[in-house]
Parts: C-alpha cells; structure tokens; sequence
C-alpha cells in the first residue's frame, strides 16, 4: 500500500466509523504512512462523518503536522503520535467515546472478553485515568507527556479505557483497528447489559481469547466485515 | 448576528434538535433576539421538526406575544421569559423532554457531569418539582410565577431537569444550548446504565468539570458537532 | 366525520403505528364507524405497515365481519367489539405488543404515569392475566367471552397490559389511542430504567394524573404530535 | 418448491435476516434443497446483506460443497449440515449472533418464552458451550464433530444459545426459522430488561407454549411478518 492508498482508506474509514456510530462528531482514526513509518494520517479538526481527502494532514511521531495548509489539527493527535512510537507493529488506530462503552469508562469495571469476536481486544482492557498521573485536566490528551502515559498503559495490548472520556484501539491495519473498536464495543454493552440481570458472566478463558483473537485479526474475517460496512455506509 | 440570521439558526436549530430526538412532538428552543435583548423569538405550537421561518414568532420577557399573526403560542413560552430575564448572560434556550433521559428526572438522583464533553453541564444539575411550589398541577410551566420558580432552581448554573417532565438547558448560543441539552442527555443515559450494574460511577471531579467545561464551551469544539449535525439534519 | 374520512383516518393510523413501532408486524388499530356506532372498521389480517383502504373490513360489535369479501379477519377482533359494546364513549382502539413496554407485561409491576405526557394513560393500568379465566390458551382474544374479559379489566380505564403479549389501549379519537398508546409505551420505558437503577420513582400525583391527562387529552396537544407523525411516516 | 425456488428464498432470507439486524456481518442462513434432502444451499462465506444467486453453493451433509466455484466457504457449514442431519423435519436454519440477545448466552440464564410469540422457541432453550466437549478452541463449530454436538443440544428442539458466540434456530421452512429467530431474541431482550428491574418474570405455562407455538408456527401468521419484512427489506 502506498501513500495515496493510505489516505483512501482512511478517508473511507471516516465515514464507516461515523456511519457505526463508533465517534459521534468527536473521535479520530488514523493510519500511519506506509512509505514512511515515522508519520502518520489524520484529518484536521471535524466531525468524522464530513472528512474527505483535502481534510488529511501528515504529522511526525512526535505528533507535529508537516504542513498544516492552514488548518487547525486535532488537540488530541497525542494519543496517535504515542502510540506509532511505541508500537512499530501498530498502522492504524481509532481513539472514541462510543456512546454504548461509556458506562464501563466511568467505573471501574474491567473489561474483559465474553464475546468471541471480541476476543481481538485481548486478556483485559485497562483504564487509564488521566488524573492519577496528571491531577485535574480538561481530560484531553493534549501532550507527548500524556499521550506517552495512555500509550505505557496500553503497553503491548490492544485497547484502553479513558475514564471519563473514552477509549483507543490500535490495530496492524485500518480494518484491524475499526473491527476491534466494534467488537470491544459490542463487548462493553454485553458486559452491561449481564451485569445488569444480577447473573454471572461467564468470560473467555485465556486459551479461547488466543484462538479466537487469532482467528478474527485475519483478513478473511475483518474483511467480510469491511465490506459489509463500506456497503452500509456507501462508500 | 442580526434578527434575519437569528431566526434563521432558530429555525435550523428545530430541525437538528427533532433529528437528534433531543424533542419528539414537544420541546422547543428559543433564542434572544440580538437586536434587542428584551424579547426572543420562538415557533408558534407546532412539532420542532416541521418549524419554518413562518412560524417564527417574537415576545417581550413576560412572554407576551409582539404580534401573534393569528398563531398558538406554545403555553411554557414563560419557561424561556423568566429565563431570559434572569439571566443576561443567555442567548439561547432548549426545552425537552428526550426519552433516554427521562428515568433520571423522575427519581431523586442528583445529575453531575461522569464523561468530560458533559462538563458543560456544570458541577450539578438540580432536580425542579413543580409540585412544591405549585401543588397540583397539569404539569406545564404555564405563568411567569412558574417560570421565575424553575429559573430559580437554575440560578446561574445551566440546566434543571423537570421532575416527571424533563429538563431545560440554557446556552450563550444557540449552538451550546443544543450541545449541552445533548451530553446532558448523554451523561443521563451513561449514568443509568452505569448504576444498573451496580458499579460505583466515578464522576468528574470539580476541577475536571471547570477544565472541560470551558473546552467544550468553545465555538471550536461545538462548532464541530454543529456542522456534523447541520449535514445529518440535511439543513 | 363520515364513513369515508375515518377509514382514510384508520389507514392513516396503521401507517403511523408501523413508523412509531408501536406495532410490528402483529397488533391492529381500528376506529368506529360514526355513521353507526354498532360497527367499527379494521383492516384485513395483515401488517399494519401494509395496509391500504381496500384492506378495510366491517365488522358489527359482535366482531361478525359484515362482508369479508374474500379476506382473512383478525382473529383477535374480538378485543376490539368488546371495547367499543361496553365503553360506548370510545372511538378507536389500538391493541400493540410494542417491544419497549413488553418487559412490563411479562411481571407483576402495576404501571402508573410518571411522565406528564402519559398522564393520558389514568391513573393505574391494570395487568389482565388470560390464564386467570381461560387457564391454557394460545394467548390471544379469539371470542367474545374472552373480549368481555378483557374489556372488564379495562372498565372505564384507558388502557390494560395483557400478559405475556402486550396491550390495549382505548381513545376518544384516532389520535388519542394512537397518542396514548405512544405514551404508554415511553412510560414503560421510563419505569423499567428507573427501576433498573435501584431509586426510587416519583409517580405523578392523583391530582397531577388528572390536571395532566386532561391537558393532553385536547386536540390542541395530541393533533401536534399527529401532524408530526404523519410527516415522519411520509403520509 | 423446487431448486431454484428455494436458492430465490435464500437471497431474500439473507437480506431480510440483514435488515432485521439478526445478523450483523457474520451469521448465516440455510435451505435444505426441496429436491434432494441430502444436500443444503448456503451463500459463500460473506456478509448476509451483500449476498446474491452468485454466492450460493450446494453441500452435502457432511458439509462438503459440491462445487466450490472457488468460493470461500462459511467455516461454519457443520451446524447446518449435522442440524440437517439429525433432523429430516428441519427445512432451514438460522445461524446468528444477534447483539440483544448476547447478553444471555454469556451468562448461566435458562431461556423460557415470556412472550405469546416466542411461545415458537419451545419450552426451553438449552445453552451449548463448545468448551465443555472441545476445551479451549477458537469458539467456531468448524467440523462435523463439533456440529453432532450442537446438533445434540438442540435434540428435538427449536434453538440453541451458543455461550459467548450466538445462536442456532431450526425452522419447517425458510419463514419458520427467521421468525423463530426474531421472536427468540425479542424474548432475550425482554427477559433482560425484566431482570434488571428486579421483579419475578411470569412465564409462558407448558399448556400455552404448546398452543401458541403451534399457532405462531402457522403459515398464516408467519406468513404475515415475512411479508412485512420483505417490504421492510425492499425484496
């Protein structure tokens, strides 16, 4: 894939993540340049749902635009640039405060897998709290410093909780990152809905997250997907 | 902005707020007319979602009609009057009744910001009932002396849910009286769902809610979920 | 109105409860013939969705059909005849399993109004269980004896929850059995959340029930929802 | 109903199953081929909403496709194919993972009717876990060991939750088994909602879900939602 691929797809990717309502007029997914992996895509300052190719500007890993055109960025390109430094293996990542999810990111519920094609977000989804490391905030990830912080508490894993605010998923590609934002979501309103008729769940063992996770980061099972919501999504 | 363009983002804005189901049949939003600050324009009584230009009508802060060309006035016009006299400050005003919020405002449970976009809610939203003032009733804010008791409650802050019929929301533009009427309503669903698990909800702190509450109070955070809904209400 | 207006009325009503998913494919709306007040119209055994002017039957208050001309009756009319024999001052009646409210008609809770708006609903909605008279049926109203029983339950009231399958409600007016049962339907809604929480509700006043539903009994009121719905369902 | 009558039911299931959100972009549905009961049609493994004459392929019983076409198959096909072979009075099956109902099938709850309508599910709706017989796997039933299975859980019955996966329902005919789906996830949604409320939940009797099972496995109720969902479906 090259450069102009890239931005094709993430510009489709925009679309499929409002169209899910995975972001309302807030949240962003990126892709990291494929021609060079010290950069990364992401549209200046709208709503998902409206960006188009002019909309998608380059920045470094330290999340410095190359060339802003005038526009305004993302106060919270952050998140991206950290985590494409810390994960070489990471090429897309969507950062969202799905409306379904929200109830586990105000409360300490850890997430964990129930749902077998939920099993791509791995073992357990931490929540990071921006107010332990940084005090009272506009809870924003607003810097290197916090953005380094959220990328050290997703470490190696798939996702992370914001409490208050939302969540990140990374992924080894656009569709890898929009599956596993779908699924963790649809994990989350599970998770809820259980815990809510006072029965116990029962989780994913370890051994069947492994499986499972495997078996549905391969293209032929992201990609059925993909398909299904580009066509939904008219794109 | 003139009497001409305000009207016009009044009109605009009954669209979104029908197509956001913010309103079903019922609820209304007003704003003050900026050519003088003694009166505010709202529709004659009919659906937000079918309100045009012609339905526009002006009152004075008593909320009695300038020329009601014949037009039925909504009867909780005093809900925006008293409003609009108690607080210089507010430009723009939205009543509703959305459903998803309504479990909240017909129980005791005190409402405060858990997800940082809700910050502008303020640090706590008091419940008004009617009934301790007023008696029984029929329910609707139907005099000034209504009126001036629920802008009491409200006081300087943002908002009052209504008990057993839903909240008003005020805003220094039309666009962050429709964006506070929407997180507010998303806070309430996070809120109910979060306590059907059981779990502890971990709200945003004071300081937490000041930060975030002055972002997402700006033009550039809210102007961004108003062009996305202007796109999706098709106006 | 005459025979004609309330049959294009009635075919008005099945499109509008389809939108509103106060029906499924299952449940019927019907009006009084007002050029003979022992006979209601009611469309053939279809989805309310579907139905058009030529689906329109006759049936006298005994749910005989006056001329079927070919086609398949509701074999729940019976619900109905016994309504409009026993409540000469009702005018339409909408029987519905609307999703949101069955979690309601499936225990023992007694609904009351909580929202202003559902004040239409009375003052406690009765819950018929078919099993009490009938003991093993396949549930539904298919004779006059258990439409009898029915319209017992429902006295002079507004509305019953029939268990395990949903209810009926009855209106002066198209509109207003259309009106209450949306309202119903939302204040189930309200309640089940509410209570999921674990607060305690707030119920609406006697006095408030009164004052209310009488408000929201007027034309004034229900004819703004009604010109909102039939907008939204393109009719 | 002969070969391609059946392969043109097909299509519409799929799609129909697709707009009633049974299935999102996995789960799938089958018909046993009219002319030969050793053999069952299935589309190559795609989204159900995406799905065309093209895409469907022939299997016999053990699941292996007569002509591949070079097609991807459904990993999935062993629950048809042991389901069909362990049951000649079964014409059609729906796999799928329905979001509403996903809640039950990660918890220990028993699933009886509740609902007139789900009276179709039969008495009880066992739970299969795939780790009991398989140990830690990737949750799919990809071969004919794993399908007998699952075929076994399901007996004599109507449906079977997978746990942390879906469901499985068997159906007389293409319309049989896409409306005992609906109505076996409607009653989830309710038994959920109605747990969450705390309150004691009034099943269905053994005499009224052998009466209404046999009623709503009538063709002319059946037929009634499928000609509602095609219209729905735009097929």
């Amino acid at each position: 894939m090259d450069r102009a691929a890239a931005i094709s797809e993430l510009v489709i990717a925009n679309r499929v993540v409002a169209h899910l309502k995975l972001v309302d007029s807030f949240g962003h997914v990126t892709v990291r340049n494929p021609e060079n992996p010290q950069r990364f895509f992401m549209s200046r300052a709208r709503a998902p749902r409206l960006v188009t190719k002019e909309d998608i500007l380059e920045f470094d890993l330290d999340s410095t635009p190359i060339d802003l055109r005038g526009c305004k960025p993302y106060s919270e390109r952050f998140i991206h640039g950290c985590l494409y430094k810390s994960r070489p293996d990471v090429m897309s990542i969507c950062h969202n405060h799905a409306h379904e999810l929200l109830p586990l990111a105000v409360t300490k519920t850890v997430m964990r897998p129930a749902l077998h094609t939920a099993a791509v977000i791995g073992r357990e989804v931490p929540v990071w709290d921006i107010r332990d490391q940084f005090g009272d905030t506009n809870m924003l990830v607003t810097s290197n410093e916090m953005g380094n912080s959220l990328a050290a508490a997703v470490g190696m894993g798939k996702a992370a909780l914001m409490r208050g605010h939302g969540c990140v998923v990374v992924g080894t590609t656009v569709q890898d990152a929009v599956f596993s934002a779908f699924y963790l979501r649809l994990n989350a309103e599970i998770m809820i809905k259980a815990m809510s008729t006072g029965e116990t769940i029962t989780y994913l063992s370890p051994g069947e997250i492994d499986r499972s996770g495997e078996l549905h980061s391969q293209p032929s099972a992201q990609g059925r997907a993909w398909e299904d919501w580009c066509a939904q999504a008219g794109v």
